[in-house]
């Protein structure tokens, strides 16, 4: 029986195995990085104070190739993503737990980087990281690494999000430009070097949700264009809802390096996956305070009013475009871009 | 651009891209065995109304291999095993997410049988499903499926327990018989025919747990002894509290069929994954009453009193051996049992 420990600089399997190593690599490089009253190491749970109400949970797990790209690393993007999905519900996320499956072999400067990326977004994001759980699988059965985040918070008082809460005559937003996420991941999975400063606009969105509906709090819903990007939002909405939806190409803000970028890979923004970018369904009423309050936060300088939402049995999703056609903004069919996230 | 749908009978990578395969996998596999007022497939999160109170919660990622073994599979234990840690912590386990990791090529037949038993294992223990996630990975990037869930649940009214809590004079108390788990999985996994019933014992235990701190309210903490079996507990235990702990041998609950199974391979059944038992640290006064609410539940009828925690500046764990002598229960160092849940 070997006895793994760090000096092999390698995540071996007997840092899976429950004994004193994997003891060593909680203490050592998770506590060390996340510790907090709550988070010791000693424990199987975590037991935090809750207030009466309604909870959001959310959980998602993050399989992104590679871990590291332009703007981001699979760590931010795991607590992120679920700070964000647990936000899109119209709570304050509080608190993250997080369970790591990790391919034998794996260098430990790259977990102690994820680890310090996750504990950074943590902080910005202002949610503790609680509690966690290490699994180590053979070579070759795995890929690095893949986290699974789950999250919850309280959900405000009075505010109850849904995608079946559209209506004809409520507005679209977009927080900012679409596609930055999957193009920069993309870009660097398959070598390109466009020569641009495309980056991953991995971000928190709890505060800018936070201003939104502040500012707008009849606001009916919020989701992360993430996979599927913001064309699987929009048909989800229109279905769940029972409306049609409309936009805008040229309303559409998409950063020039992103759209040309696109163009050579081959994608379509409206399909490619977003990570710190919401979109808010809005009464009409209520359109220009939410989009106001986007603009004035640092995550949505670039937010606009891109569509609206109307009556169609059918269920649609169409957009005008710029040269004054219409077109179908379908579902996609089959797989655009695997392990975007 | 291939459409995938479930004709090819296997998880395709189009089934994690957030379009509309991923939407037909979610609600004709997901919701369908799963579903429940909050789980509809339409939003990234779930919303449910908490107490004002303590809440527990624990996340477990699991890889155990074969995804199929006697008395359970992944789903199964996916479910118990998180629902017994939530327990653990003297807490009513009332919800779980889960998020799915799945190797391309994965059989849906497959899929759909664990996740049967997830929605079994769920509606036995009492908790509900109530949001997931779900990705696709590469054919050889991953193994089958990785499955990670959350549980969470309401502490009980002045209950507080820790792996810092045990003091000398307590005992200590096993559910049941040990290695039952760990030997079921390595047996299926090495092709060995016991010619035995030797089955894994994954259950849930909030039931088992319930019942101890009703019969003994000062009950200092509970666990379940999975990876790493009794040994790594009762040293974690040791170490937390700063004390020692001393077992006798021959107190220890192993099925015949275990132990001659655990010779065959090698193993020491002290330190084999348990799924369905649990370990507590009682007070002397209330060990008899603990013990008499074990063997009266259907889960803790082999329970026994196994040893007994005293003070010792080096927080060992000894065993007086059936031959009247004593040895150390030292950590395990390196991998005994790979990918045993």
């Amino acid at each position: 029986m070997k006895h793994a420990s760090f000096e092999n600089g390698v995540v071996e399997m007997s840092h899976g195995a429950g004994g004193r190593d994997m003891a060593d690599l909680i203490q050592r490089l998770f506590v060390a990085a996340f510790g907090n009253d709550l988070l010791t190491g000693e424990e199987d749970q975590a037991i935090l104070s809750f207030p009466a109400g309604r909870m959001a949970v959310s959980t998602d797990g993050f399989v992104v190739s590679p871990l590291f790209f332009p703007g981001g690393d699979i760590g931010s993007l795991a607590v992120n993503g679920t700070v964000n999905d647990v936000a899109m519900g119209g709570a304050d996320p509080v608190a993250l737990t997080c369970s790591f499956i990790i391919e034998e072999g794996l260098p430990l400067a790259d977990l102690s980087r994820i680890v310090a990326s996750m504990a950074g977004a943590a902080r910005a994001a202002g949610v503790r990281i609680v509690t966690g759980d290490t699994k180590v699988v053979e070579r070759g059965k795995g890929d690095g690494v893949f986290i699974t985040t789950t999250g919850f918070g309280q959900v405000r008082e009075g505010v109850s999000l849904s995608a079946r809460n559209a209506q004809p005559g409520d507005k679209v937003l977009v927080s900012g430009t679409l596609g930055d996420h999957g193009v920069a991941v993309m870009g660097s999975r398959e070598g390109f070097d466009f020569q641009t400063d495309i980056v991953s606009d991995c971000a928190a969105l709890n505060g800018l949700a936070a201003a939104v509906l502040d500012a707008a709090p009849s606001t009916r819903l919020m989701r992360d264009p993430t996979r599927g990007g913001l064309a699987a939002v929009l048909n989800e909405i229109a279905e769940a809802s029972g409306v049609g939806i409309s936009i805008a190409e040229e309303a559409l803000p998409i950063r020039p390096a992103v759209a040309g970028a696109c163009e050579i890979l081959g994608l379509d923004p409206l399909y490619v996956a977003n990570e710190g970018k919401l979109v808010a369904i809005v009464p009409a009423a209520e359109a220009e305070a939410a989009l106001s309050a986007m603009r004035a936060h640092p995550l949505g300088i670039d937010a606009a009013i891109v569509g609206e939402v109307g009556e169609d049995p059918d269920h649609f999703v169409e957009m005008e475009t710029a040269f004054g056609g219409r077109r179908m903004v379908d579902w996609i069919a089959g797989e655009q871009l695997p392990r975007i996230c």
